[in-house]
């Protein structure tokens, strides 16, 4: 069951609201239920399919705690039916004071019956002296 | 100068020609001169805005052999403005008969008036036990 967002920002902040409480059925109602969804996880293993990418949810939320996520540095492009973010996410897990190094995430949104959703989410490490906090560094 | 592409697979097939070739110039013909171009290659850094991604091909390209890219088992969807493709690549560098992991990209193209090119290009590299001639394992 699809939840309805009128516009890819809103998919999005429900996609990190599902990701930091690890709830498999939230997150799948951001992704569009299609065959062709994508989503490639930082450790690099690529879903492809609904069912795929459910089950690779599945698999991270049922390991290790909870995290918060910081998303910054974010780049957009908005078209009618298809949206691309590109962003930076600082992964903090409770009770360990070292970050891990910034994950860089691509999504694309789809527009369909039932508002935006998530087509694609391809994701991977940056170097680990990038500065979240300056990321013209990255340049 | 960007030249124009009818279509997103007709500047994907000139992309994975101007790299074959290392032809920086080439390569850039291929992107949209866009302030928010993304790039992000598989050795983890980003790179943002048209003259950062032109200066990071200049980078690749000036070290190592020219490699041959096979690319396979894509998933395509297109939109009016955008379109997206993802697709593993498999690099061979000649001379060497080990071949590294595969790499999956994903690609976001833009329409403009000078027609599509590529707004978006983010890799990583695949676990290296991917075969990329049985994608399927990869679910």
């Amino acid at each position: 069951m699809m939840r309805f967002f009128a516009t890819p920002q809103d998919a999005e902040a429900a996609f990190y609201d599902a990701l930091e409480r690890a709830d498999v059925d939230a997150m799948m109602r951001i992704w569009a239920e299609d065959e062709e969804v994508v989503c490639i996880h930082a450790q690099g293993d690529r879903a492809v399919g609904f069912a795929a990418v459910r089950e690779s949810w599945q698999r991270i939320f049922s390991t290790g705690p909870l995290a918060t996520v910081r998303h910054v540095d974010p780049v957009h492009r908005q078209g009618v039916l298809l949206a691309m973010h590109n962003l930076l996410e600082q992964y903090s897990v409770p009770g360990e004071t070292q970050s891990t190094a910034p994950v860089i995430a691509s999504h694309v949104y789809v527009r369909g019956a039932q508002g935006w959703h998530l087509l694609s989410r391809h994701t991977s490490f940056a170097p680990k002296n990038v500065d979240v906090d300056s990321p013209s560094v990255l340049h």
